[in-house]
């Protein structure tokens, strides 16, 4: 069954934020996005969607002021995607449906991502606190780190699935490109 | 363009929440159950969705554990949709949605609707904690009130909408059925 985009007679605010969010791979492109992905194909390779799919959703994004295209740091040859202040602001709604999967719905194994306050590095809580020293840590300050149950990428992985291994800043390019043009791992931390 | 309902090859803990909660209209009905709607017809009437479409995404959300079927209390004649445990651990999320939806995409006049912290009755901020006491608000103790940018519901408004005009504690049923069989409020606090 085919539905509109917009929720007609709807207009709390929930409404209005699911008109922007709510597309089916939206939130799994944002998440991303929080991880450091920045290229067109480098969110096609990791997450498997459809490229055209991918394309309404980024330009969807885009025009809603949640992503925007900016120059490559260090290349300037060309556009990436990065979330806006607006796109930051959702860490929290992904933070919680994240964490609702990972309470309700088990990896074997446990987490396959862990998050960390970048400033001594204890797991932060449900609520996106810490739990060393209590802060309520900001989206710069949170480390993705792999969990108990991330398996290890295979030599076939593509490259944001092997860099998402390590530990990783949010927000951080995941990968950069070398002098050669070539694909290579940001800093880790 | 259709696509289908999981996502495959995605593994992480959004992917498999948003497999139960991503479909059209999900988080509206939610809501709606946090704000007290218990009943089929409720659902229809104050979202406006298609019946075939709630039939499905109740079934949905029934099968997975969001949602059960209970006796309607104080009649036990028939069977009204309520949250489970797993269901009210969303709050974080649909709160957090909400919040950047008023944050980003502000109705007129303001939000629609405020939600305050049952034993001081201030407004609680963007983590959900009060900002009167500084606790973090458990959902049970959540009133949603109306706020400055809620219009008065006219004559003809369904009764859920004229329900939710009033202060109203988050979970407890908004309407109640009198001997007669006809819907009542339910009680304001």
């Amino acid at each position: 069954m085919t539905l509109p985009r917009d929720y007609r007679g709807q207009t709390c605010a929930l409404a209005r934020s699911m008109e922007i969010v709510g597309e089916r791979w939206t939130l799994l492109i944002l998440r991303d996005a929080f991880y450091g992905v920045r290229r067109f194909g480098e969110f096609a390779a990791h997450l498997g969607v459809p490229r055209a799919v991918l394309a309404d959703r980024l330009a969807g994004l885009t025009e809603a002021g949640v992503l925007d295209r900016r120059p490559e740091p260090g290349t300037g040859r060309r556009e990436v995607y990065g979330l806006t202040p607006k796109g930051v602001a959702l860490w929290p709604a992904v933070r919680a449906l994240t964490a609702w999967g990972e309470e309700f719905h088990p990896a074997d194994g446990g987490p396959r991502r862990v998050f960390l306050h970048a400033g001594d590095e204890a797991p932060l809580d449900a609520d996106g606190r810490c739990t060393g020293c209590g802060t309520a840590v900001p989206v710069t300050d949170v480390l993705v780190a792999p969990g108990p149950g991330l398996a290890a990428p295979g030599p076939d992985a593509d490259p944001v699935t092997a860099a998402l291994a390590q530990r990783h800043r949010l927000l951080t390019p995941l990968l950069t490109t070398a002098p050669t043009g070539r694909s290579t791992r940001g800093s880790q931390r």
